[in-house]
Order: C-alpha cells, then structure tokens, then sequence
C-alpha cells in the first residue's frame, strides 16, 4: 500500500482528536449508544457534534466540526442520508484526515445513491481526506479504545489489545464476531467493517494489517470485490507471514442476488473463488461458525510439523466417525509406533478396547478417568504423530488431566466434546479458558486441525 | 422380519424378569453401575446374578441364573470373556428369551474371539434364544424402565417415553446421543446397541423399530453391514412412513481401518453408500452434530409444502451467507410478493436494509426489537415461502416475539444464533424448551431445513 494511505489510516485508528457527528443524549438512539460507548470505553478528546444540544453525556456539544478547537483526524458521521454530503464538506475543510460513514442509503441503493456517494468521494479526495464506508459499521480498535460497531458498544463489551485483526464487507458480521471472539479470549488489533468502499477498499485494509506489526491473524468476510486479482495477489503477499481466514459469500446465484442488494458488490461461483483463494494461501471458511473454529485453531495451536494426526477416544464410534472426516480433509490418519502401543497396553484394557488409530480406550475410562490423560501423553510423544485429536467427555477428572498435559506440548491438540455446549457450558468454557481449542464435533476439530496443517504446510513451499 | 423375531425383541423389550449377571455391590464396577441404576429407574423383577454376594443394593443376589425361581424373559451378561460361553448355556437352559453381551473379546479381536463367538450363537440357537452383541450396550427401553447403557445409569438420566428410536453399531454414540436428546426434551422408544451382531443385526432392530406403533424418527450409526442390500430395502420401505436418519462411518481408508478394530465390520466408499441411501430417502449426515441438527428439525418441525425458503436476518452478512448455504443444499431462496414487501416496508426503515430475500433488518433492530416477530408474521404468511429461517439475536425481547409467532405457525421455522451456545446457553434452552429448534450457525440451520424437505419431497414421490 502506499505510504500516503497507511499514514491517513494510522492517523484515523489513533486520531488526536474524534468528531462524532451526529451525538445526541436521547436514549435509545444510535448517536446516544455512541457517544456513552465511546466515552466508557476510554477515549479522549472526544467532542460530540450536534447543533440542538449543549452538552451530551457530560461532554460540551458542538454545532459544527469546524467549531472545534483542537485537530481532528477521525470524524464519524451517523447522519440522515441526505445530511452528510455537506458534513463530509465541513470535516474536508477542517482538515480532518478520515470519516466514517455509517449511514447508510448510498450505491446499495441504486442509481440516485451512487451518485451522491461519488459527489461525496470527489469532495473528500480534493482535501486529501479519506472514506471509510458510506453503509459500514467503521472499525474496532481497543488500543486506541475506539469503537464504532453499536453491539459491540452497547454490550459494554471491553475486549483486550490482541493479535486478531479483521477487515468485512459486512459490519455485522464483525460486529458479532468480536463480541464471540472477545467471550473466547482473542484479543484484537484492529477490525475494519469497509461498507460500501468507496473509497478505502477491503484490499487498502488487508494491505494495512499485512504491514501491521499488531496483527498476526487476519479473518475477512467478502461479499465481492470489484478487482480480485489486487486483493488476492495481496492476501498471497501477507499469507506468507501470517494465515487469512476468508469466508467469501454472494457465491451462488442466491447469495450473490443478496449481496448486490446488501452493499452493490459483484458476486462469482464458489469454485473459482476458493480455488484462487486456496492457491494464494488464503484459509477457506464457509460459515460463521468455520471461521471461529479456524481462529480458535490458528490462535491457540503451535504449528505442526506435518500432517499425521492421532485420534483417542473413549466412544469408539465417533473415534472411527473422525478417522474419516480427518482423511476427508486431507489428514493422514496414521499407525502408530511399536512402542506407544506396547506403553498403552500396559494400562489400556485389552478386551473392549482398539490400540490403532484411533486409539479406542473403551468404556474403561468411565471408571478409570486417569487412563485419557496418560494415553495422550504417551501418544502426543510418538515421533509419528504431528496432532492430536482428542474425544473428550464430561466424566471428572478427565479435563483436569488433560489440561495437564498440553502445559508441556509442543504439538497441537484439540478437544471434541459429545456434549452439546448449551448443556454442559463450564466444560466448554474449561478449555478455551486454557487455551485448549475446544469443538462442539470431532469433525469440526479435525476440519480445523486440517486447516491449520494445510496452511503451514502452503506455507513451507513458498 | 419373521413373527420370531419379533416376538422375541418384544420378550426381550418388556420381560417378565431380568437377570443381571455380574451384578455387583463394589462401588465404580460396572456390576454396581447396572444394579443400582436399574433399581433405579425402577424395573422389577431385577435378579442380579453373582455368586460371591448374598444382596446386591438390597436385592437378594443368585448364585447362578438357574436359581431364580420366576420366568426370565432378558438376561444382562457383564462377565469377563471367558465366562460368558457357560452363562449362556444356564440361561439357554432357564428359557431365557435373549440376552445381552454386554462383554466384550470376541469377534473384534480376531480369530480365536471369533470361533468363541460363533460357539455361543450355537448354544443360543440351538435353544431358540436371541442375542444382542457381543460387544454393544444393548438397549434402552423408557417404556419398560430397562436400561444397560452405562453412561446413560451412571449420570442418571431419566429420559421420557417418546418417538425417538434408534440402532447404532457403536453403543457409546446411542448412549451419548441418548444424553444429549434428553437434555433436548426428546422422547425415546427403544435405543439399540447392535454390538458384533453374532445374531440380532442392526436389519432386525431397523425392521423392528420400522413397525413398532411407539417409533415415529430412527436414528441408525452404521460402521458397516455384512450384506448392505438387505439394510438398504429394509430402510427404503420404512422411509415412506417415517424418517430414517443415518450416519455410516468406516467410508474413507481411514475410517475402515478404524472400524474393523471396532466391530470388525467392512466398510465401502461414501459416494456409494451414501447415493445408495439417498435412493431409499434415508437421511445421510456426516457426524454427531448432523445427526443432532437434523433429529430437532424432524423432531420438532411440520412438514414444509416445498423447498422454497425466506431468510430474515439482522446481521446482513450472515443473512447472504444463509442464502449461499441454503442454495447448495438444493433450497430455492424465493422472491417475496409484491404485498408481503409493502407491508414490510410500513415498519421497517428503508436505509441500510433490504427487502428481498434475505430479507435484511439492519441495524435498525437493535434499537426496535419488535421489527423481528412483525416480519416473521409476514414473511411466513406469503404463499410463496414453505420454510423460514430465522438469523436470531439476543436483543432483549426478540426471542419472546418469535416463541408468540411460532405458536400459531404451521410452517417449518427454524432460528440460527450468532452467539456460542457455551456463552448465552439460556437464549439456545429458551428456544429448544418450545420445540424451536435452534442452530449455533445459520449454514447448519440450512442443511438441516433442506434434509426434512428433501425427505418429505422422496417420500411424496414414493
């Protein structure tokens, strides 16, 4: 990216100064759940922009941007649509150095719209002030304790500084996704919902957290983009450094019909975009609930060395279930050595019981719950095995074990639970408390793991 | 089936008394375990069988089978391997009507095991006495409180009578799904362990569960079959009357190999099995959480007039994944009429949302949460939408509005959530305690609305 553009995007995500135009005091309105939000989560000089109060939240109102005193480098605008052509104007005088614009009723909505959308990137491109949006959630960056997606700030949600950086053509999404992410334990850099681009684009912030020391882990969601061929040879530039996990939708006649009405982008057949995606690196998700089990793997889990996974189990049939949905994914289910067998037999029951791969431990650990932990400790240490995929249950002791054992593990292991996380939450929230990837389904464990090992190994042939 | 067979299953079901052989009063043996959890569940008349013990958990213990006075219909056989061939030879001679193997060292373990194997059906035969396993769990059986599924006894689950039956070639899936369904609010007939098979195969407990009047949804976990044709022609014939949902492991190499340490079943390639299945409208899932996903669906939803399927959604984003997924499973995402859009239009803001399909809220619903259960209402009531599905949120009075239009509703609905169920568990027991069945993600939400209408189009077809 050039250095123009990442010095107006360092200057919008730690502004000195934040116009938000369009506060108000009235509960219940979106420019009262920004202002409090904003002001809870910590950052100053905030100064709150509207022309019919005094003070909001404490904080003196402004009539306009340009009342300000003292420098501006992000102004976000919640106006009526018909409002903001003449406050991107004022911000654009004021030399501010970005805006969000969440309104929204631009280029999404035909014609009319985008012609005022482009008024509007004509009058910011002449003052050299960039856009973020029109119809987007703006960003999420607790370093600098700024956020302008309105879940997010009306749950109170504080999520810490962290690896995770995102960039979305739907707010929403990310919007929800940090709130998921910050109950799991992420931590974030910076995640960007880009709206209707136009004029920063998915590719100006992917490009950005490439770059971006603070950011080790990138998840987008994509609808479209105008020009694939940038964002791919970009993404293909980053992945060598650090994973991009990608759900791309608007992928079938259906879903791209509901993304051109969502934010005007061009949609294309899954195949050709996961096929492009996966040859730049790029980790291929195809749903909400893959792309967080993809940045629970890629978050919490060493790299693996290759791809030969070890399966234990106690319900032998959802151990020989995940046999084959690791091979599906292109793991390889492996032997194991003579050894680790002949340790296992010693305390394994032979009756019952299978000391392959998967490694069956049978209904004996209902009553022996030492066995599990043991069992994976011998197998994890096997020169055969890269990952471990372990079939985890609710009897006691059994977690408490385990988590035991990954203290001093060098390769990655999840857990698959036989339980439904509704039911039985403080097991689930036991692992991911300690960093111990946890799945709901021994074949969303196994896709996962596959994604992981995939990736490092696209890795290792650039 | 034969009347035989039958007669003998319904001996076995309901039996006039039942033996617990290897019946024991030690605390964490599963002699102890069976003993006081079917005390518990309050069968009678329970014999336990040991000959060390004078009373079991207050219950007078017998020395051998032979020594209980009254008829034995079901016989329980906990014992080591090498006891088991003279047990079955006392209880041929009692008149037992069948009996289960609980113990395991037979036919999995190779040769010897096998020959062993082959000896008891022999002596069963012989006397007209059926068996279940080697090897399995045997049953459940709510109706006649009988249960030997051990995790099923040692958490005390009291599950209801109800229309869930099922057949599994691995014990400790039934006994977990068995875990999980109760916590569902689901209802069981019979659930069956099929073991190794040595007599009773997983055909007979398929045909069986076909005609019984109290089963209405079969759940089946397959690893293999001996002969699949006969599996198969069962299967399609009862698929006119009532779902059959299958998950057929030991498909891949890996799972093969898995499978036949197991329950020494052969295995096949997915692509054949599974097109077989589809043929005979069986409902082919790929794990756990599939089988799950589709049981509440076909548990809890009336049948859909046909594929054509509206998405409501808040988070746009998602709403345009929804669409992609629905789509691939062959659901047609459907234009609105002209009068179900206007009414839309009379609440919803025209900026930031969409009134297509998805049918997208915007964020508007995050300050009006009564938008949500006003569109459901509508949405449902156009003619040209068989199904509905339903991106949820946790915005105080959403789910309130929805749980009052589902009640008059006579279209399939179905909710997915964008919050982990481990972190909000009350938002997923609000919806499944009103049989609204709920999905962590709106791509398995899709896949499983697909699954009951494509069952329910094969079977008008038949």
């Amino acid at each position: 990216m050039n250095h123009e553009t990442k010095t107006s995007l360092d200057r919008m995500f730690f502004p000195r100064g934040l116009a938000l135009i369009g506060a108000s005091s009235t509960p219940g309105k979106m420019g009262a759940v920004f202002t409090e939000g904003i002001i809870r989560m910590g950052y100053t000089p905030l100064y709150p922009v509207n022309p019919k109060e005094q003070t909001i939240f404490g904080l003196r109102a402004y009539p306009t941007v340009s009342d300000i005193e003292g420098p501006v480098d992000l102004a976000i605008i919640l106006l009526p649509t018909a409002a903001v052509r003449q406050t991107v104007e004022e911000c654009a005088r004021k030399g501010v150095a970005g805006a969000v614009i969440f309104s929204a009723g631009f280029g999404e909505q035909g014609e009319e719209g985008l012609q005022l959308q482009e008024e509007i990137v004509g009058i910011a491109r002449r003052a050299g002030m960039r856009l973020i949006g029109p119809n987007g959630l703006g960003f999420y960056c607790p370093a600098s304790k700024i956020a302008s997606f309105p879940k997010v700030l009306m749950e109170k949600v504080e999520a810490p500084c962290g690896r995770v950086g995102g960039v979305s053509q739907s707010g929403s999404f990310l919007d929800n996704l940090t709130i998921v992410g910050t109950a799991l334990g992420f931590g974030f850099s910076k995640l960007v919902s880009s709206g209707n681009e136009s004029d920063l684009t998915a590719v100006d912030f992917l490009e950005y957290l490439g770059q971006d020391a603070d950011t080790e882990i990138i998840v987008s969601y994509l609808e479209g983009v105008r020009n694939g061929t940038p964002y791919i040879e970009a993404a293909k530039k980053i992945s060598r450094r650090k994973p991009i996990i990608v759900w791309k939708t608007g992928i079938t006649e259906s879903g791209a019909r509901a993304a051109s009405s969502h934010t005007g982008s061009l949609a294309g057949s899954r195949e050709i975009w996961e096929g492009m995606f996966r040859q730049a690196g790029i980790v291929v998700v195809r749903s909400q609930e893959e792309m967080i089990d993809d940045l629970i793997a890629f978050h919490y889990l060493p790299p693996p060395r290759g791809r030969r996974v070890a399966i234990l189990s106690g319900p032998g049939g959802i151990g020989v279930g995940a046999a084959d949905t690791c091979a599906d994914h292109g793991l390889q289910v492996v032997g194991l050595s003579e050894e680790t067998r002949r340790q296992l037999s010693t305390f394994i029951p032979s009756v019952g019981t299978a000391l392959g791969n998967p490694v069956d431990m049978g209904p004996a650990i209902l009553v022996n719950p030492e066995i599990p932990a043991q069992a994976t400790a011998i197998v994890a240490a096997d020169p055969r095995v890269d990952m471990v995929l372990l079939i985890g249950t609710d009897i006691p002791g059994f977690r408490e074990g385990i988590a035991e054992v990954v203290k001093t593990l060098d390769k990655p292991l999840v857990t698959a639970q036989t339980s439904l996380p509704q039911h039985i939450p403080e097991e689930y929230n036991y692992y991911a408390g300690r960093g111990i990837p946890v799945y709901a389904d021994a074949s969303r464990a196994a896709r996962s793991l596959a994604a992981l090992a995939h990736w490092h190994e696209w890795r290792s042939r650039q």
